[in-house]
């Protein structure tokens, strides 16, 4: 019987774990934390990702390995790579990794992008400033380490303050400024590519974040027919430039009706967890049909879902239960500020009952203003 | 956080843990081997149903018990019950476990059911063949733990070998004769209970039958709408005479436009697999959401759906995860001749495309025989 190896052990491990288990694979989970919440459902080796031997005895455990994190030191990835089949890439989990080669990726395939350019010198922060324009925001191109990877710019006076703050990074994890994006909409399209070049996208998805993470997706997006097209054809020409197996999400800011490419996501996507309820063939389940190498499945809608994310503690789940098409996913996990604990999906047959659903459920949860731009959004039905 | 108690680790166990999952709640299963499937996503007390020291393990562990299986001996779920909540309570799983009692409740309630009648001496079998008629059918009331607890009875001149084979059961486990019924269909109506009392139905399924085991199922059934009301209503008739708590079956045969109840199953069952995919909210959801005491889901179709149920050994899957609606279903078990060891559910938009599905499925495997007689039904949609 074939093991699938997951890299990360949190709810999307979990999530896998629970929507590959029909296709008849076991699963191996390898997290630092023996109490990550895929452990409930799998089986775990307790170690960190640079951790040799939990890493060798994880390779000798699985005959295919894939991530629900996607910041696994690439050395971790490659050495894994030369013991057993991984997906995605090395390659491709590195350019994900690094916001310099990501967006010059998005350039070089011609996708739009907001302004961006490299620094590595407090001399250059001043040019990349004049050729980006204010406001911008100052990054690490890889993962802050010490959680501190951002620095917002105002004006061209700021560079001080920011490069005080993440200069010393330059020489580390290297540093990129990007443009400030005026957008008026977030998007995402959710795309799996099989390992004999199949590509599917799921329709493309509406999301609202709150103070920067995830609060709530629409599934369709209420937007003209064309942007979704674009979309798919932006996450196809990444898909092949990369080589990529596996599902993956492409974050876009939409501007006037233009989509801009904001980040990829190199794995099963928060974004994408509707599909579970509301397409035939959830992204958990593709995306382990691609690592495994069978054919995928329809990615088409059933109805319209909205996704709620439950952060920080799961709150009663009565309201949703209640709701014909109220499906409630608990990841297992303790409360703990910030954290994304659970969601819920909502699923209709049509944007009226949707709206009408997630009203309900907002007020019985005293979540109004968690719902709110989504029953705007539904009822306006006001395409970009 | 709620666990879950199972008492046996087949295919219904694994996929009560694998879709009861996102409810937040964690899963042990009791199983006589080590090997049980359901331990592959749960874990496991391994003993046998009547062995106190496991069932002692068992019942400190877990806040609430279930059964995946129906001939648990009910001494040991009256002893759970003293320790734990149990669901189905255990006088259910008694009622469903005895033929006689079983079928003296469908009487008693009404609901039209074969001739049978109770044996416990050989002139008894005489007066009953008498009574019932020929052809008929000699069995045990409950488990024949030597496998072979039925007899047919052609003519009155096979009351000495019928007597002969199950004579000594009478004493032990009871007999009773029962009338063959020349059936045209076989249905069952999949129900769900909750604590409070809310009752729901999942749309009648036809099923189809190969040497006594299921070989497929096709949900809405192709019949005039009053019968699956009828079914429908038999089945709350008996979830309320028992104060049923979970998910059931009620198998029926259809002769000549009239149900007649042929069998209680007290647990999640095989023709309602198709749940999975095929409705809103699963049997296996749903039954773990009756005896948690949550809202129980809806239970609407979404779209026509056909279950193909693999026996001894798994097909090769390609062919059913190519459909767009084709989701497989291995429950991770060794091949063994007359095991279930897996399933498969087409779902489509309409009959028309389901019978595409089935065909090319049918021919793909070679198993054009089991396909056959749900694409005829669904090609003559003709009702009963």
């Amino acid at each position: 019987m074939t093991t699938v190896g997951i890299l990360g052990g949190g709810q999307l491990a979990r999530m896998l774990a629970l929507e590959g288990a029909p296709l008849g694979v076991r699963f191996l989970v390898m997290d630092a934390t023996a109490e990550a919440c895929a452990g409930q459902f799998a089986p775990m080796v307790v170690g960190d990702y640079t951790d040799e031997a939990a890493l060798a005895e994880f390779a000798s455990r699985v005959d295919v390995a894939t991530f629900d994190f996607e910041n696994v030191p690439s050395e971790s990835a490659r050495w894994l790579t030369d013991r057993v089949a991984v997906y995605p890439n090395p390659r491709a989990l590195g350019t994900a990794q690094d916001r310099l080669a990501e967006k010059t990726l998005f350039r070089e395939l011609g996708i739009p992008v907001p302004p961006f350019a490299a620094i590595d010198t407090r001399a250059e922060l001043d040019a990349a400033i004049d050729a980006v324009g204010t406001p911008c925001i100052l990054k690490t191109r890889r993962l802050g380490y010490d959680g501190k990877g951002q620095f917002r710019i105002r004006t061209a006076a700021d560079a001080d303050a920011a490069w005080q703050a993440l200069g010393a990074q330059a020489s580390k994890v290297g540093l990129i400024l990007e443009g400030f994006v005026a957008f008026q909409r977030e998007l995402s399209v959710v795309a799996v590519r099989g390992r004999d070049g199949e590509f599917r996208t799921w329709p493309l998805t509406e999301n609202w974040h709150v103070d920067g993470v995830l609060s709530a997706s629409l599934a369709p997006a209420v937007v003209e027919p064309g942007l979704a097209e674009t979309a798919s054809t932006y996450a196809r020409q990444l898909a092949e430039a990369l080589d990529y197996v596996g599902v993956f999400a492409l974050e876009l800011f939409c501007r006037d009706g233009e989509l801009l490419a904001n980040e990829l996501a190199p794995r099963v996507h928060n974004s994408g967890h509707w599909t579970i309820e509301g397409a035939e063939t959830s992204q958990f389940q593709n995306h382990l049909r691609a690592v495994l190498g069978l054919p995928l499945g329809s990615t088409r809608m059933v109805g319209h879902a909205c996704m709620l994310n439950w952060i920080g503690a799961m709150p009663e789940a009565r309201a949703v239960l209640a709701e014909p098409g109220g499906h409630w996913h608990d990841y297992g996990k303790a409360p703990r500020e910030g954290r994304k604990v659970g969601h819920a999906t909502l699923r209709a047959d049509s944007t009226a009952e949707l709206a009408a659903a997630l009203g309900k459920v907002g007020a019985a949860l005293g979540r109004e203003a968690q719902v709110a731009p989504v029953i705007a959004r539904l009822q306006d039905g006001e395409s970009l």
